[in-house]
């Protein structure tokens, strides 16, 4: 059975660091997992994945649900077969994706109706079937199906979004615990706290999710276009709502900075593009601030990408060279970019636990942010 | 000194095994270079494509003379250093890529005018400043400027071609001898036999040129758009004209059968973007034919891509994987496509000159060629 320990916690802020122990696998926290939308880490490979260090990554149902589709799946016994796999996978529900497609979904009292982007065939997603679909997966983490209003939307709208997450958040809660999975496998399912950056709101949502005693509970919600500081005083809300013994995950979040101060918050576990969408576009993370490879500086800088990473090719190859690959679109530059931002990251979450384990991490924070800040590579 | 020492040749027909050696590298023959135009084999690192086992590759001089630009190359050391390469280059010199560019090119007496399709810029290439270029890059084998007509040219243009082209070889080759390299390297200079399809003309070409007494001969003009069994003969003819001790190179072929066929022909050296461009189209090549993996046939086929390979990747991932991955355009799909067709001409070259120092490459080539066009992945 699932369990999460705690290592240890900050003297000085609620940073900590925890293992978290599903189907034989022990993931460390804090964490964070790459996002595979489709199955694949975009330009890399399941086992440059691994070698960086990853062992639990994301991948999202919504999109896995329209391709390959669930027959495919099913015949391969799952996503980590059908992609060669051996870590741990958590899959999104698609709410956030279904929320964002705006004019081609309705949300209903029993389910999301959308039209797929791809060929206008309607579907349907319900608290229950959205498990069906990621038993069908075999995730090992799966996500509830929640309704996610933009962080602009009235105040209403986010009230209702958090009634029907916590109604479907029991239905599927019993769904789960009168149906049966198809591997011999436990797959942890979560529930995802809404209510945007309103305080009365995210009580409610909690204390109502709370009920339900899931393994791991998930903050939604946020990263959604709500001004930074809302952010954090909602996760620090959050932080006091929510039990100490049970792992955190911070969905969608977000830049090194947003890692690191919500990890100060109790966040254990975080997802976000940022790394792998922002590597394609040139933009690589260093401990010395963003590095816009773009740049025409770069075009004859003969130095190592950065000495400081941990990727290979980062230090197998000039910064000219990479400016080069981008000014000629050729695959391997947004290869190098990959690695480099998934090494950063990953490195990243893995000083974070040694800081909170040795308490020193308070202090650690602060110098980071501030070189990171005054980063040479910056403007 | 660079050298060329013939291993084994066929008794039965003109297929010739050799080595050929350049700055300390020794290159097996039959050879084929993979195409990284750019300083980069498309989707690949550098070390993979020497992982598979490629010692050899080719760029081209157009491109690179254009992005990154001469300057950039010249503060790294060359090509070499700059994409971080261990194996050799050949660098193409551009007349195939000048030619292509109708409307936007002039060829004059004294070199080939032509308009930048980036930014409109006029440059001006010639026979003595392709040298100086080549110089720059550090190509161990640099190729002369030729002038190539297409396929469908009158013979008046072709004339003309194999007229310009052997002056320029005189021009080029007395300008290498009374002019210094820049690194501390040999760099062999290659001449270009034209005359498209027309017996004459090559022969007046070969002659010209067989008077530079070169290490190298490239046969060029071919492929450009003629019958294929037009350009079978013209090779034939080539190899009855140029001498047996130095190595043919047969520029911009072809399908794996084309190779076979040109070894048969006498031809020790290819290169063409075929592989590499047709992976990134969903074509893999394989004993038993052509796989289009974007086949609908192949969404729930979870038998590995190909068994037979040597590529890890396509023996690690299904076809169902793979065609997933290039329905949803995941870059992963285009390397593991790239790695298969390069692994699948590697050994195929190296199968080859085996059966060559066998002496039972007649024998091999009947059978392979009848397994590969019945292939049951074929239609």
């Amino acid at each position: 059975m699932a369990e999460f320990k705690l290592d240890a916690s900050s003297s000085q802020c609620s940073a900590r660091a925890g293992t978290l122990s599903i189907n034989n696998k022990n993931i460390k926290t804090p964490v964070f997992m790459p996002v595979g939308t489709y199955g694949a880490v975009k330009t890399l490979s399941p086992n440059e994945v691994s070698s960086i260090g990853y062992e639990l990554i994301l991948a999202n149902t919504y999109h896995i649900y329209l391709r390959p589709g669930i027959e495919i799946l099913k015949k391969s016994k799952g996503l980590h077969n059908f992609m060669d796999w051996n870590g741990l996978i958590l899959t999104d529900s698609g709410g956030f994706q279904i929320y964002s497609l705006k004019g081609l979904r309705k949300i209903q009292s029993d389910g999301a109706k959308f039209q797929s982007h791809l060929d206008g065939s309607m579907h349907k997603l319900t608290p229950e079937n959205i498990i069906d679909i990621q038993r069908v997966i075999g995730s090992d983490i799966m996500m509830m199906l929640d309704v996610c209003p933009a962080g602009d939307e009235s105040l209403k709208k986010w009230e209702k979004a958090v009634d029907l997450t916590s109604e479907w958040a029991k239905q599927a809660m019993q769904y789960l615990n009168n149906s049966q999975g198809i591997y011999d496998k436990e797959q942890l399912l979560v529930p995802i706290v809404q209510g945007g950056t309103n305080k009365e709101l995210r009580e409610k949502s909690a204390n109502e999710l709370l009920k339900l005693d899931a393994s791991i509970y998930a903050i939604g919600g946020l990263a959604v276009g709500e001004p930074k500081e809302n952010m954090l005083e909602t996760v620090n809300l959050m932080d006091g709502l929510l039990p100490k013994n049970k792992p955190r995950y911070l969905m969608g979040v977000g830049t090194p900075i947003d890692l690191i101060n919500n990890v100060f918050n109790g966040v254990d576990m975080f997802d976000c593009v940022m790394p792998t969408r922002n590597a394609r576009n040139g933009q690589l993370f260093s401990s010395n601030g963003k590095i816009n490879i773009r740049n025409s500086k770069y075009a004859n800088d003969n130095t190592p990408i950065d000495n400081e990473s941990k990727s290979p090719m980062s230090k197998q190859f000039t910064k000219s060279y990479l400016h080069h690959l981008f000014k000629t679109r050729e695959v391997l530059g947004l290869r190098i970019a990959t690695e480099h931002n998934l090494y950063f990251y990953y490195e990243l979450m893995k000083i974070m636990r040694e800081k909170i384990i040795a308490d020193n991490f308070h202090e650690w924070r602060k110098k980071f942010i501030a070189k990171y800040e005054r980063g040479e590579n910056n403007g």
